[in-house]
């Protein structure tokens, strides 16, 4: 539990996964993909998210040089379980919003 | 995403949230489960999580007063897709250690 969400847990990181989810990316796609993102940020988040075999950055030598980012096995396997977490959260947002007070699960 | 790991994204609250999934809780006995957390950070994490409607915080007014944690149905379907976290991170743990190099997933 530490481990993986020392791994996800910053803002940024799971975003940075979630834009990669269908196709590599350059970092200039990526950073325009983001938006507010600043390019140290993202480059920090991207050597983190490298370390921790979640993406894959491969060097192309041509002239410019071409960096691209995707995800291994290990990030895609994280997919499905942040759209979970997403539809998690959809779905008690409204109702919270509505202050209908929480209820607790007995037993 | 941003909403979903803000409420997530703290080393202790997952932990929090885990400690809780079977039973309620007073301060003490979550403190002591959950071991190196300090009762500052406990507190504050705490309100949070009741602010955030994961957890129900009761008071019975006894002498001395109990307080109980509980957790929400919220904060109950946060559990299963941590376990998928927790999977996740073990079924990966082991392949990165041993320096299989990480493989792009392309198309």
């Amino acid at each position: 539990m530490h481990r993986s969400m020392a791994i996800l847990g910053t803002k940024w990181k799971p975003i940075i996964i979630y834009a990669l989810r269908e196709r590599k990316a350059r970092f200039g796609q990526l950073h325009a993909a983001i938006g507010t993102i600043s390019k140290k940020v993202l480059t920090d988040m991207l050597k983190e998210l490298e370390a921790d075999h979640i993406l894959l950055r491969q060097e192309f030598k041509e002239l410019p040089p071409r960096v691209e980012y995707s995800l291994t096995p290990k990030g895609k396997a994280l997919i499905p379980i942040m759209l979970d977490l997403v539809k998690w959260d959809n779905s008690y947002y409204e109702y919270d919003k509505s202050g209908h007070p929480a209820k607790a699960v007995t037993g």
